[in-house]
């Protein structure tokens, strides 16, 4: 089915929520490019993107302000797009635009803001672009559209790790509970309000259970 | 939307993977219980679950010889199933079965073999039984079902760890393929066959590139 609109519900995107996407691009040579990059759900018609200065996937969306979002839950395209560079037959060109062949949905972004910042984290700092876009349009391929979003997955591995807190000795538990924080924290970046409720919940379940941890 | 059948492809199961489900049984002495617990899909129409002997889920398995597949995505009713015991009001009864109200599809299971195995890791062993199950009434109260299955968590896990592997110091890195290792145990068990095949050319691709970790 092929169905055009530019509302995000229907593709199964709430607002607020980070999904796991792949990002075609042109670059100024007529280039397709493709990334696997988080995209983050602003509105029902539009998205931010936090993308690293430098990589193929900045410079086109800078030149171009156009982006392509594809939705797919196709395991070795995303390893594909991660690995290494994706062959040109495996995009098509839709008013202008490199599109994956293969996704449940895509739809193309419209640049409308642009704001720099410096990522930091333990490794050092990286300038980073966000890049607030217009969707203009949705082409669905699936009926149903399952775009990915870690924050369910985030509560059902800590309570995987919660169930293994009461094996163990000290040291154990402690690397275990380390997991479930770093769990805590995709929660908190991706997911929905009730994934992060849970995630509190089950972190007061810890800390009362097991006094010992920090 | 309900629709009755017997076949998982209706909600989505499919033939060796395992799914994160609520199972839902009865004491003998009419007391409904429900655990966070792992469904294999053998077959279109058979599932087989492990349960450690000991557990209420085990006992009432053993006695009624019947249990229930929840199938749910509220990250909250997971919590609550897996923090402790529920209340009796989060239950009905359907044909002398307790389902949960609240979930998006569920099946009505009946064992008809059952193995006991032990299972060993490296906190000690523990005595399980593999119950088979013929699944005899699916019922679905969403039009689309979306079962959890960690598979794709675990490759886009490891893609994202693959992106980290860059920065850092030997310690770090060697961590970080540590986990790609873990994401490989879980995609070896719970997963598709693409996302076993993408896991392997993850773990591939570290090889060639980082030499130096193990």
């Amino acid at each position: 089915m092929i169905m055009k609109n530019n509302n995000l519900k229907t593709v199964g995107m709430e607002k607020g929520q980070l999904y796991e996407t792949i990002i075609s691009s042109l670059s100024a040579n007529g280039r397709k490019n493709a990334a696997p990059i988080g995209v983050l759900c602003k509105s029902e018609e539009e998205v931010a993107v936090y993308i690293y200065q430098g990589s193929h996937t900045h410079k086109n969306i800078s030149n171009s302000d156009y982006f392509v979002v594809n939705l797919t839950t196709n395991p070795l395209l995303l390893t594909e797009c991660t690995l290494g560079d994706i062959p040109a037959d495996y995009f098509y060109e839709f008013k202008g635009n490199p599109v994956l062949k293969e996704n449940d949905a895509f739809f193309i972004s419209r640049v409308i803001k642009k704001k720099e910042l410096v990522h930091e984290n333990e490794l050092g700092s990286s300038p980073m672009t966000v890049f607030t876009a217009k969707v203009e349009e949705i082409v669905k391929n699936e009926d149903v559209v399952r775009p990915l979003n870690r924050g369910i997955y985030a509560v059902i591995e800590s309570l995987i790790h919660f169930t293994r807190l009461e094996i163990g000795d000290f040291e154990t538990r402690q690397n275990i509970y380390l997991k479930i924080k770093e769990m805590d924290r995709v929660a908190r970046r991706v997911g929905s309000a009730s994934e992060k409720k849970a995630l509190q919940e089950i972190l007061e379940a810890v800390h009362e259970k097991y006094k010992d941890l920090e």
